[in-house]
């Protein structure tokens, strides 16, 4: 067994209005930067023992099928890393 | 003017409690995963345009140290890439 880290980004798929970067947006508009647009996303870091890389990315990918995202308004995708 | 992408991820610094991560981990081993630990993030992709790399870092940067991360109790790293 090896140890990993699978980070898992879950974001708000295209079309999914996001009030909370909308107002992250503004806010940042009012201290006077300048943005064309800013979208938020959710990291979930899971350090876990795995075989294979394969295998780690595979349980991280069910987390995120089964909890981690709502495949209704989410996407996500997994990165794994030895650590 | 060159179209970047600042991605800007803001952790919780070590020793911060976060319950949510620790809700959330429960909810995994509920539902029979094994993992180790847990830890949550907040990731904002940032577009805006800049005369280079290292001005659209510095920008990001300063929105973060402004808005998006709190200094008591964050870590944040930024990233940029061109769009």
């Amino acid at each position: 067994m090896t140890a990993y880290t699978a980070t898992v980004t879950v974001r708000l798929k295209h079309g999914v209005l996001d009030p909370e970067a909308e107002t992250t947006k503004r806010a940042l508009e009012r201290l006077d930067f300048e943005l064309e647009a800013l979208r938020s996303a959710d990291r979930f870091e899971v350090d876990l023992e795995a075989d294979s890389a394969d295998d780690a990315r595979e349980r991280a990918d069910e987390m995120a099928e089964r909890l981690l995202a709502n495949p209704t308004i989410h996407d996500y995708d997994v990165e794994v890393a030895e650590r």
